[in-house]
């Protein structure tokens, strides 16, 4: 499989999609059609948020077309050679994938080699399941399971920071409360500016870094240009 | 009804359940048998949080007992006559009063009298349903849907505060979302240390104050002190 899952489409204060164009781009080299899924916006959003992005693959010289803008999703997906899945919220994306009967077909179309880049929620909704997003539960999906490309959980926009003075739950204590009711299943905090990409069993982290967190163990950082495998084996 | 909906249970620094003390006292004056709900923490965590909210309750004399030590909790909610609902992951929460049947009990009692007290996660499933929580959805509930005891959704812990630097979306963003996709249900942003106490078809609210946010208005404002009504009719 070829996946490029980045932890968030913009730097606060940077016109969008800047800090993962380039990777972006040369991750794309040799794909000429992207299907683009807007899910994660909300509805109104779909064109704005769909012409928005096909600016910058469009600017790559790539032919792009957003499935929302498709009467079968499923089967214009066949006419792409790349997918890429935006970020919004995570719960409005996994339950539209079920709606429009998009879950298996997306999932046995990269299993068979077709490149899938994922920011945000779309990177949230490669992993096992989708309970790991910092987003919101606006919607019921008919189900938490999600594409499964990847045996982890990842949690984007991963920062150990809290706001100063608040009592909420700080990010890692709700990835430990994850870890507690899922004790198997390592949660990589992938922080923004950062970005895995999976080349097989091989993946390399890009940018500023990440965190592996496993119950039971002190959590893991790792720097940018390591090299893992996909099973994290040995990190 | 008789409600006592709290933010949250302490402010960052202090003892535990130290600023709703003195309310949640008063509140349950008369009362002499609370039974606590623990299925917010994790499973591991009910006994230590049981006894934790124990020694709170005991210090103003009431009889206490946890749902989570009886064979039939549906049943000991009969003894009690209040219910305390504590804090921690909405979704274990309402997983849990799903699987042990006392969705139905708990909102059938508390509809009839029974005076319902709760933090965090315990406000938020007093509501139609949880999807303005801000906690990591660990779990997979059969129904995101809840006690409904209340016409509105809190959103407990509010902030408009954000990391400094981090480009997740602020509260405000995640409100605004859930308002699109639900644009007749308004939105309590419950500020930490403050509380709503209901009373029948009217509501105080107590502390430091709120935000009422409704799809294509400007959020309004409310102090501590303020008399409303449930419906929040004319707020």
């Amino acid at each position: 499989m070829q996946l490029l899952l980045i932890s968030n489409s913009t730097m606060p204060g940077e016109p969008f999609f800047t800090w993962p164009r380039a990777h972006a781009q040369s991750f794309l080299d040799g794909r000429s059609r992207i299907a683009f899924v807007p899910f994660a916006a909300v509805e109104a959003q779909y064109d704005a948020y769909a012409d928005r992005v096909a600016e910058v693959f469009s600017s790559f010289g790539k032919d792009f077309f957003s499935l929302h803008r498709e009467t079968d999703p499923a089967k214009a997906l066949a006419s792409a050679d790349a997918i890429a899945v935006g970020g919004g919220n995570t719960f409005l994306l996994i339950r539209a994938l079920y709606r429009k009967n998009l879950v298996k077909p997306i999932a046995d179309k990269v299993r068979n080699g077709m490149p899938y880049i994922g920011w945000s929620a779309g990177a949230n909704v490669a992993c096992p399941t989708v309970m790991t997003t910092n987003d919101m539960p606006i919607v019921e999906p008919p189900s938490m399971r999600a594409l499964h490309l990847v045996p982890f959980q990842i949690n984007p926009h991963y920062t150990e920071a809290t706001i100063p003075g608040h009592g909420g739950e700080s990010r890692d204590q709700r990835i430990a409360e994850f870890l507690a009711v899922h004790p198997e299943m390592p949660v990589v905090g992938l922080r923004e500016g950062s970005l895995l990409h999976v080349n097989g069993s091989a993946m390399k982290l890009q940018g500023i870094g990440l965190k592996i967190f496993r119950q039971g163990q002190e959590a893991k950082e790792i720097a940018g240009g390591t090299e893992l495998q996909v099973s994290l084996a040995g990190a």
